[in-house]
């Protein structure tokens, strides 16, 4: 079992996300240089492991004893973040290699990405790795995150746990999915960007995430694939056990030759990508915002068993927005059953409007519950969209009860409600249930949810056949 | 000119708006009620004029003496916001007949959105109204909100000034909108819920916006037009002027259904309302966060001359997006000129990207400006997107200098950015440099500002020829 070759990998990634030791090398005493932040959002993620900072000069970085080179370190190094100058990047590496370090990630930049120097310089770092036996992450890179066991190395500091890995081939893009993560409370599994890929690829990670029990969601963005047959292998096991969600830049003309710019990838036929995700059962999002919040959906929401959906609300101009985005997504607005009806006309007042959408229009939280439960039982009734206006409290502990007594998916729209929102927004992420901002970012991913499950079934009645 | 019946209009508006004095009728001492919620945020957003809560039960309410009757108000009142049951909104009426009230708001429900004995009562509170000569907003609505007099007759508490002015037939839309703006720092400069338009409906509002200086956009949520000739003759008008923005409900047979239901509008056919807006050079957003994200542009940035967009990033992959946003939108990316690149490429590292986009890599705030300004001169770009990935310390102050410089459009977006992402947003909000969260909402942003110029330059041509 040991000598397959995906039990090695997952040992070596294993060693990335999950070091006993960590070194930064070029770590700096000077808060501006990506040395220091790097090493500070080890530490202020909690990081439990030992950690080395590595600094020819300095003898205490934030409180850590420091070392002038990686080789005085008194302890085994796990894992190394290199994020010295690329000329001094080989020389680190054949000291890693000397202090049996497991793995690296070499955040510095000046590599193939820059020129023929550079791609030399890249080829080297490989060579040495490969001679070590070391993995590498990178180089011109912006880091790894793991927030299982607070190893923030990279940047923005990103502590909040969750259920979503994240694969980017641009650090920004991977940045702002997490800090979006960590304002609302969603939190991130483990993340990692790639940069220029000289050894590490989107495929090991995908395949590592795959097998990961801590990643439900695995969501990446790519510009192009290192191996279109390997990458569809891999999607299409995966996407039988859980969500893959992609962002793919280089869509248009202008988008690949920027694309070629700034990795070197060949973005390729636009129309072969939309192929290829859709017969592996990945999710697409045509933008940075449906990538995250498809991630956020599929991460936390039970599946619905089909696409009758309903709607109910407290304020009618978003029920009618959300309706007309159902419509456009090809969603099923399943009316309330007469029985139903009967049950709630005698418990409601009569302002409502007793239909789907439903619109309960000055209201309390728990008469949100009350509908939803009224119709859970309805065969045709998938899931439930809950949007609520004005400031209602107690939002989240009603919504909570709903869903555990229908068990079909139930997704918020919160707006409207000012100081009210927040705080139930923040609870609602906290137990678990995924709040947008608006009605038709609601529906949007709620089609992502039919959009998965309807993969899934085809998959598993093409197994049973 | 005082009998002209736009004139007559206007100074009647002006009483809602500005008004010296506001009775709350319905003011109350529970924090729970609308009657509290409303008296508090005026309170709160520091409105200067008088203040008379009528209760009949209440000595005082937050610090204010409170009066049993409006008819024991010892000074006169300009404006009444009435929040009481339905069936006693009459009498109220009645008595601010006698005591002179100029206008009223009737935020209570229970008219002709409820049953016909609703509609029976909201037709004798239209005559009461009439024959007083008093003129109403509402009933059924969530109020209105002027920032510039603190006069936040709604909710939540919304006291942020700035250029957009809305016109909501949902108190929801509205307040999730102005909650976005306040949050962000944009601000609006007036509000107003419709509610059932017994008297008052969206044409007189747009007409009095479209006088008003402080409104420099007009955002309008509607279901249905009163009369669709006026709508017409008035949106062209002011069309010329300024820039209108609308979201319309009920596009989808589900939706129109939904619209009917809700407030008694026929949604009308959606075709027919797109060449509406087409005509009359309304920019017609497609969702809740697209009539806030153009409503924002259009309040603040100049209008671009023609399609040329140059982008300038630190962040590939954003970079790329955009690329792809802009591609869909037709907007074109004009490469940089031969001098140009020479001049930047003597000045910056040649680790950057010198095309369109430019990607900067890891950068500071200076070298976007560089950027914009040494492009600046090109005749064939009209306008710039500038895309900070990173915590990128001192954009504001670089992205004011180099508008103040090149007299051009610069819209930013900022992702990735954590903490200093906040400071900065909130500067360049501050500034009147509108941000916006991910590439592609800033490239269509951006597209609707395209929109809006290319109108203005069609009708300008037809008023030479």
């Amino acid at each position: 079992m040991k000598n397959n070759p995906l039990e090695k990998l997952k040992t070596q990634l294993d060693i990335i996300f999950n070091p006993s030791s960590v070194a930064v090398i070029g770590a700096s005493r000077d808060p501006m240089k990506v040395g220091h932040v790097v090493l500070r959002n080890i530490v202020e993620a909690g990081y439990k492991g030992r950690i080395a900072p590595v600094n020819p000069k300095a003898h205490e970085i934030l409180g850590l004893k420091a070392y002038t080179s990686l080789l005085e370190v008194p302890f085994s190094v796990d894992l190394a973040i290199i994020v010295i100058p690329a000329p001094f990047v080989p020389q680190a590496m054949r000291e890693c290699g000397e202090k049996r370090v497991k793995a690296i990630v070499v955040i510095s930049g000046g590599f193939s990405e820059v020129d023929e120097e550079g791609e030399a310089l890249e080829k080297e770092v490989l060579e040495i790795a490969e001679e070590a036996g070391i993995r590498v992450v990178g180089p011109n890179c912006q880091g790894i995150n793991n927030t299982h066991v607070g190893l923030c190395a990279t940047w923005p500091l990103i502590k909040c746990k969750g259920g979503i890995s994240l694969i980017t081939q641009s650090g920004t893009l991977g940045a702002a999915f997490s800090c979006w993560a960590e304002e609302e409370g969603i939190g991130i599994s483990k993340c990692v960007n790639l940069g220029n890929k000289a050894d590490l690829n989107e495929l090991d990670f995908l395949h590592y995430f795959g097998e990961d029990k801590e990643s439900r969601v695995i969501a990446f963005y790519i510009e192009g694939v290192s191996d279109g047959r390997k990458f569809m292998d891999i999607a299409s096991d995966i996407s039988k056990r859980k969500p893959l969600i992609a962002l793919k830049g280089g869509r248009s003309p202008a988008g690949s030759r920027a694309v070629f710019s700034h990795t070197g990838s060949m973005a390729g036929s636009d129309a072969v990508f939309d192929a290829v995700f859709k017969q592996t059962g990945v999710i697409r999002a045509k933008s940075l915002e449906e990538f995250y919040d498809f991630a956020k959906v599929l991460a936390y929401l039970p599946l619905p068993e089909g696409r009758g959906v309903f709607i109910v609300t407290s304020t009618g101009g978003s029920g009618i927005l959300a309706a007309d985005a159902c419509e456009d997504a090809g969603l099923t607005l399943t009316e309330p059953s007469e029985e139903a009806l009967k049950r709630l006309r005698s418990q409601l007042p009569s302002r409502c409007t007793f239909r789907n959408p439903f619109d309960l229009t000055t209201t309390t939280a728990d008469k949100f519950r009350l509908v939803i439960e009224e119709n859970g039982g309805n065969p045709d009734i998938h899931g439930f969209i809950a949007i609520f206006g004005d400031p209602i409290p107690n939002a989240a502990e009603e919504i909570k009860a709903a869903s555990e007594s229908v068990k079909k998916p139930i997704l918020v729209a919160y707006l409207g409600g000012g100081e009210v929102e927040k705080v139930e927004k923040t609870k609602m992420h906290s137990l678990g249930i995924p709040v947008f901002p608006s009605p038709e970012r609601a529906v949007a991913a709620y089609s992502a949810l039919v959009k998965y499950s309807e993969f899934r079934k085809r998959t598993e009645n093409s197994l049973i056949d």
